[in-house]
């Protein structure tokens, strides 16, 4: 499974595609980081973060995008705009129809180095190991976009399943009620 | 001047299209809203969105794209989606060539009804009245992208005049500025 992790953002926006073999061996394919001008108007920011985005997947051809899910928990002007970057980056992933998977800094931090609360370092150290790089990824948003992308890999497989099992229960669910409206309409 | 007004959602996006005269007369030229199912993924409901979006402007090539400014003071996960919406519609100007203007809520009730505290049923009394239309535009999202719209014409004056007197002085601070260093210059 080849995943192309992608962290928002409008001043840098952190881009990584990994490939998974199922097991927990990741490799890294490419990693970069995509920057706007900070006094440009913003629908100029995005259209450049769109063109960037769809030119990688068009490149690289991910079975999945796996982007950032956002909180607005810090600065609300710059978690805005995070999150209008992260609403084109989806865009881009569905007219060139391919899934989104969202995962939050959390998930990302305890699948990549075992605790959900890690700091930067750390995670760049740990997707510097993991992928067996040489050089360390640079900037911090192009080694989260790779923890991403490796979040996905290793997330992935237990998401089918738990999807697999809600289909299941939602199927029973509605057979049973199906079932006790047959005995309720049998008794009247 | 043709300003394409819109109220941006994932629920329901509303979308307002309204020719300004120059002066205070506004006409009406289409009004609707965009659906998007609850229950589906968040990159296809943005795909439909973006969609929507870009076939209007295609049908009424509007000179402005006015998109109403989120801030994510109530339901976190909403503002989000909000956000996600108004960064897809941006792009969708930013692709036709069309500029975007950002209004915030209280910007549009002022311009509108003369207060920035105004209610929904207020906004929709003015924007009927102003754009002597029958009826009343249902539901509040397609009445927000007509006030969106109209607040636009009427401020777009005001702010180019702004952004003229923004120009001109940083001119003028650039001009003293090579004049003190040139004073520094002769000094030394």
């Amino acid at each position: 499974m080849r995943v192309l992790g992608v962290d928002p953002g409008l001043t840098r926006c952190g881009l990584g595609v990994v490939d998974g073999s199922g097991g927990r061996t990741v490799k890294a394919v490419d990693v970069g980081v995509v920057r706007t001008p900070v006094d440009a108007p913003l629908e100029q920011r995005l259209h450049v973060v769109a063109t960037e985005v769809a030119a990688w997947i068009a490149r690289h051809r991910p079975d999945v995008v796996a982007i950032e899910r956002v909180f607005s928990q810090h600065n609300v002007r710059t978690a805005m705009g995070t999150a209008q970057a992260s609403g084109v980056v989806a865009l881009m992933a569905a007219q060139a129809g391919i899934p989104v998977a969202f995962h939050t800094p959390s998930e990302v931090k305890a699948a990549v180095t075992g605790q959900g609360r890690a700091d930067k370092a750390q995670v760049t150290a740990m997707v510097t190991r993991l992928l067996r790089l040489t050089d360390k990824p640079r900037p911090a948003d192009a080694a989260d976009a790779l923890a991403l992308a490796i979040c996905h890999c290793w997330r992935a497989p237990m998401l089918e399943r738990m999807a697999a099992a809600k289909a299941r229960s939602d199927e029973l669910a509605k057979a049973h009620k199906a079932r006790l409206a047959a005995v309720a309409k049998g008794r009247t």
